[in-house]
């Protein structure tokens, strides 16, 4: 029997080839702004053989203070957009959109969301099955990450704590900075106590805090960042890189990022070659949603 | 000859009756969240005889970290929805926005921006004419502060930082606490160098961090809020209280504000009544725009 080439392959069939990968359209992925970057960045790295679609609704951004409602409403007509630039997957690189995107298909493309990956990779890192989650004050407020964890493992404790500060911290440049570190101290001071060995940086801005995240919480604790994680979800159905390649060793590779922002931004472009670089961006567009 | 009643009085002309007393249509005062509702306490507090329609942009908050194309589309619409309330006059209470609405009329209702009041009582005000803004990376961007003053007053120094932290730190609450004085000391320890003598709070949110700004400022800056400046351009029209009331004497005042967010938020009513009170919310409704 023919594959019918229109459907993804649903991941849960071992039988199933892994189709994908023999499809040449582009991986559509978006994001509020550029934390869905460093998922991006985690994607070029392990499928260097694909071609990528990024939109960033920079906006409308952010998501995380803004209700189910809205963030529902604006994630679909990302989706659509992506559709529309005829991608062969979907990727919602925002945790807060993450939890109002149910669907495991849209548009009959498969969509993969950072949610159940990243509470998937937190719980086989975790020997103690105490695991700490962090987000914007939506993805905290909608337990998306305690209820996916559970599901996997039902044992599971997780500690949630919302840390609202830490994007406009990304956004303003401060990674590596006494103030920053002051901060997260604030946020994460008590959950120091509640002896986790893995932590979910649930909101993709986060990895670029990660240096001040680590200090407050100790060596001991791994962190869980959702690039990494979604490309292990998506791994069975594209081919990864024999080695996933450093991306210092990728100058070679003429990958294709097309990238599509809601509002015109020098920044952006500053940002996404230093997060992405070496990868090439082959364009960047203003778009109206 | 009668009066056209459906245009506003030319402010310029002091031969025109202050005419906008005699009719009870309500204000139309916008901000892209609750910021604008420092502005709008001010407004209760000297016109304690007119009512009021506030339309809190929630949905697309910030408005400071857009592109001029997006907060001038944004503002528009905003404009547009205040009109359709039937309001006799416009109050644009968002220091980014102001920077984009540039007429003096918008669908024959007089609109007030916040740039010009702001810089004209901060030169009033001021001995040395050195004279600081603090705003939005928007704001600042655009020198709409440091131009009005220039206007006004041509010898005029101005001093401007944009806080793009100060914001987020309002909205999580953290207003008297050592960490918001140390952003404000980052922010500020270059400005105190320039021996100014009034300091523009170019921003509605930044009146709730005002006593952490005052205290790396010194007591010898005085800090102009938008509310009062707006204020006193509008007074010339509007029936003022004879002496301002305090909101705390206002327990029996049954004034009218109606409120629209275009996205829902249990924050946005505690906050608005704690901003606002002892004045009564009669409404407050979403809205799409």
């Amino acid at each position: 029997m023919a594959l019918d080439k229109t459907k993804p392959m649903a991941l849960d069939n071992p039988k199933s080839p892994p189709r994908l990968m023999n499809d040449a359209r582009p991986i559509g992925v978006f994001d509020s702004g550029i934390g869905g970057l460093t998922v991006l960045q985690k994607l070029i790295q392990r499928f260097p053989h694909e071609n990528f679609v990024y939109l960033g609704d920079t906006a409308r951004l952010p998501y995380g203070t803004k209700s189910p409602h809205t963030i529902r409403k604006y994630s679909e007509q990302n989706l659509e957009f992506l559709c529309k630039q005829n991608v062969k997957s979907l990727v919602v690189a925002c945790s807060s959109a993450s939890t109002q995107v149910l669907e495991a298909e849209f548009q009959d493309r498969k969509v993969y969301t950072v949610i159940t990956p990243s509470a998937k990779k937190a719980l086989k890192e975790s020997f103690t099955k105490r695991i700490g989650v962090l987000g914007t004050r939506a993805t905290i407020a909608s337990q998306a990450y305690c209820l996916a964890a559970k599901k996997i493992e039902p044992t599971s404790l997780v500690f949630s704590v919302a840390c609202p500060l830490f994007v406009p911290f990304a956004e303003e440049g401060w990674v590596e900075d006494p103030l920053t570190n002051l901060v997260a101290y604030r946020y994460l001071k008590d959950l120091t106590k509640q002896n986790i060995d893995t932590l979910i940086l649930g909101c993709t801005h986060y990895p670029l805090l990660s240096n001040a995240i680590q200090k407050v919480m100790g060596a001991g604790v791994t962190l869980i960042d959702s690039g990494s994680a979604v490309a292990d979800q998506m791994a069975p159905e594209l081919v990864p890189a024999i080695i996933p390649t450093p991306a210092s060793d990728r100058t070679d590779r003429t990958e294709q990022v097309q990238i599509f922002v809601t509002d015109e931004s020098d920044q952006f472009r500053i940002l996404a070659e230093r997060i992405l670089g070496p990868a090439k961006i082959q364009s960047l567009e203003l778009i109206s949603l």
